[in-house]
């Protein structure tokens, strides 16, 4: 294979509401010891990618870093062209490999070596807010973070599965739900919660589909969900939700970010039930939680949830090569990304959205 | 064993701040088939007995019950003077038997059919509230959840253990920090967080108490803290917790029922951690939890947590019975019960107050 | 509903291999106050009933005790036709109730106070076995401990699932795997096996049955197999799991009552894998476990499993309850017993026997 | 610092029960880029290292493999003298460090990527068996899996604790006993058992401990046993655990590698109780585990545990630091290492050798 000198990348400029990413010719790195050259075929548009690009989380001090040379992106599936010396027991030329929101790991510290969470590595890199991200036909990837896609998942699948497929798939994890219990999904028709809706029944809940709408009620009924509750009619949706499952649902999983979805939750809950807290609200006064003596005489859980690990990405894929999750799309080319970030700015994206990079 | 046929009570009368329970005299009832008739010896006094005696939480719709009979109070412990037909194979006149919140569960929902979970009994009954309490000199017991009190715990120790003490125990365990791991309490040097102390230390972990004053720092490193911090001297508590710990606590128990006191908490954990909330704090704006940003990238845990179960109470007990925790008490008699209020009021009383009753 | 003073039920007679249990006029009980009557429609035969019969236990001590009055069988489902003084809040006249293995537990003990546990009350008595079974048309049932039997389970299915059903549903619980991952199931298309295969799947487990013979084969891709091994033509069947699965299977759940199946189960693990020995071979120097090299350098599990509790037998009914799993049924009468106890010791018989009784 | 290019190590020469390991005059290697040089200060000699060095595992086809260069031991400690290029961010010269039996790991496999499994990686190296030892002054260490030693941890500690210490530390918690509920140990006085004792103890654990002899008794009770049972003069030994503990034990760990030492093991546990298994029997007909009937009924678990993770090894360590677990030491020099094999062949050795290196 050969390896260009020079790629197209989505390279961002200007700043705030008025920033855009043009493609522009770059240069195209050569992998270090550690790392491997992913050749990117498609990769998603995340709507932090968005808010990234047009600084609209400046007011948290959240930016694109250097590092990044502005390049964003972090839902990246494509074929490794070249493998760093270190990493010729782990990759070889041709096998398809995904980027995602970690970029790396230190490896060492006290959260690295406890597997379940190296997420909170303190040191770690993220895809296009630290690192250069996936806006780009050949993106550096640490040899030893970069996730294998398996047969049966399509790369155009692979990116969004690697972000919100992983956030709900974990969410659904960590909502502790048993095969045979009950699972409340909010903003179930969107893009992370159409996702649960399917992991939820891929693992045996029964799941609770709250949405608005006939056509989100269709779709959820379709990917799996058990009961709908559309929140345009429903007045009383937690006494909706207690009333099908006799106690309240055994967990909740909340997507939906605003004030109102986060005080209503704790209510749908049985005794023991536990919340989990996914959507990230504008405002900063809204607490995931619920009063004191609610909380600690129903003794609920809330818990907070956000990706996945390595080993939780490798598990979502997984069930999309078994044929039991897919995403929605909506289907573009990475010139056109500055469209596709008005579109979502807008709220006329269906699903998630991915650009045919290569 | 003779049984009188009228003995002392302390019951209701009047209502609101002027309330009162002087000493009458009452009839003594016989135990029904899954009753038994228990002498108290000493009885706690709670601050919830306080609260309902001169209806402090009206506001939410919560009194005693006309089941009680004027009759409150929920740690008693003595010793068995009559059993009910059908409770022979379990009890003996003699036997030394504890009488806690929890009067009677149905023992056939869904909480009670999991035995971790029959505090959520729809159809339970609670001394003092719904049925008579302890603040009589014979009170009927349902058999089948009265708690038995071990060698090596003291009478007057007992009810405290059963009620204050289950609680903190019940706490540590919901706080999931392993033994060599870091929890903070709040209120350290109170009536629960005194407990939470010991039972933390006797479970293995390094506690962090947090509390203000000499007198407290001296009582909480006396009863095993490795850390005491002084709220009134120190500024940035969260700070000082995470310097201690490096990375934040692995737990903090929140048993000061303010606004600050949640609101701190979250701030003081590590990634993973678990904030469990007990203190209920009148203003009733104040929710338990986190931002869902902190929540979600922190992955924190909130979970709340009430007294404990039958098996929760036996175990508290035997920390007692081993001698690795003992209460602070301060003692009197059932016939000054109502001075004893006065004292809680004021904040007079040191550690929990135990009434000899026979 | 008029009760009648006499009934039909199954009486054994004679002992050893020519005992036998023809149909026999015998009082109707009245309910004590804890109790409940109920009539049996169906009633399953186990093949520990069969034993019990025929006294095939003598050699272990094990044999029916004069509490039966000679009326076996464990897995009895009817309509409650008379209620104890206790028993009203729980149970009125017309409700579905099913009978099971374990007939009452004390509620006190160790094992009762901790829910996942009742199972080992000391104080426990068993259908059949200590206490009159199910093989009569009115039979007296603990009434705090008798299932309830949900719409859409039929009479004939809810005694086999209250036994076999509930035996794999927990073996499956027990065994750790998560969905996603591989259980084996050995003897999969026996009578506990075919059980386990269906909840497996409900769990989102992926199974791999192992079983002899292409009836089996398909019967057990048709109740959600995602692989057979024939054991009568694979000759290396652990080397056949480990190239299915990378590694190993996640889980192993041991059926076959052999020292085969014990000795090659370990092998088919994983490190860190569950092996559940729930088989109960005749020769007694068969040891469920591995070599402690293997044991210890993979890491495993073995646990064993037997029936359920309370809350397992009603979340079990609960998959049947939603059309997810269904026994096989040979059905009959309760007049042709000890035909069926005899098919059943030549090996004939099909799935689960079921008796019709009223 | 200045590194000598050449220096000592013990270096196994001949083969069999005559094969020694004098000390030979050896290059100093340079750490390549994940590599780091550590100047050995202390090591421990395992009972393996005899093994090995003596080729007593020939038969099972397990033997020093040339990558060691003849130089074998895995419990060793010391500080940091160089740093390869990429271990910078890392570890710097005059770090403390620590050597033990997994030399490295390949970080991205199904265990690895799971932070408690990284034991099973199939492609891991282990010191001076299949990678260069501690028997040397200078050994290279994998910069990424090596253990830091904490403050408070002496040298000569810290290569017992990174091997028998952390196989008795995961035992411990792998036993799944809570505090306050009892452990047995069985072979408490010897090498790991006086390490399991401390680490239960310190775990809030109730600690029976097995071994025979007053010297013993004297030790084990020091060490932190509640209860001693001499397996010399105590006939029936289940039987007086059951009679210690009312229903059997919550845990037991076995070191003792007999046949009758596993085989009596599950007698000791209650319903639910768990067997951990770390004593590797030369018999290979040993199987640790339970007659089905016995293991299903009781619901056990049977348990293998061997070493630990680079986590539990941390975790391990600071119980030390925080002075509540120490070993048993015998000090001598690394020349002396023959004579030391040969005290414990002769089982002349009381607790841990260690030898002193540089």
């Amino acid at each position: 294979m050969t390896i260009p000198q020079t790629q197209h990348a989505a390279v961002r400029q200007g700043s705030g509401e008025s920033a855009s990413a043009p493609l522009k010719q770059v240069d195209v790195s050569s992998p270090q010891p550690h790392e491997i050259l992913v050749k990117i075929n498609w990769t998603g548009l995340c709507a932090s990618d968005k808010s990234l690009i047009h600084d609209e989380w400046a007011g948290f001090g959240v930016a694109m870093q250097d590092g990044t040379k502005g390049i964003c992106g972090h839902e990246g599936a494509g074929v490794v062209v070249a493998v760093g010396d270190n990493m010729h027991g782990r990759w070889k030329v041709g096998d398809r490999a995904g980027m995602k929101w970690v970029y790396s790991t230190c490896g060492e510290c006290e959260f690295c070596l406890n597997g379940t969470d190296e997420l909170h590595c303190p040191k770690q890199l993220n895809c296009g807010f630290t690192a250069p991200g996936t806006f780009q036909q050949y993106a550096i990837s640490d040899g030893r973070y970069t996730s294998r896609i398996p047969n049966g998942v399509l790369d155009e699948e692979a990116g969004p599965i690697m972000c919100g497929g992983v956030t709900a798939y974990t969410a659904c994890k960590r909502s502790m739900v048993k095969p045979g219990q009950w699972l409340v999904v909010t903003g179930a028709g969107g893009g992370l919660g159409h996702f649960a809706l399917q992991y939820g029944k891929a693992m045996g809940m029964r799941v609770i589909a709250i949405d608005a709408g006939d056509a989100k009620r269709d779709l959820c009924k379709k990917l799996g969900a058990e009961v709908f509750i559309d929140f345009s009619t429903v007045e009383d949706i937690p006494a909706e939700v207690v009333k099908t499952t006799t106690y309240g649902a055994h967990g909740v999983i909340v997507f939906s970010a605003t004030k109102e979805g986060y005080a209503s939750a704790p209510a749908m809950l049985r005794p023991g039930g536990t919340m989990v807290a996914v959507g990230l609200p504008k405002d900063p006064s809204v607490v995931a939680g619920a009063p004191p003596l609610m909380l600690a005489l129903k003794r609920l859980q809330v818990v907070g949830s956000v990706v996945g690990t390595l080993k939780d990405v490798e598990e979502a894929l997984d069930f999309t090569a078994r044929d039991l999750v897919h995403p929605i799309l909506t289907k573009g080319e990475l010139k056109d990304l500055d469209h596709y970030c008005r579109l979502m700015m807008e709220g006329k994206l269906a699903g998630r959205a991915v650009l045919k990079v290569s």
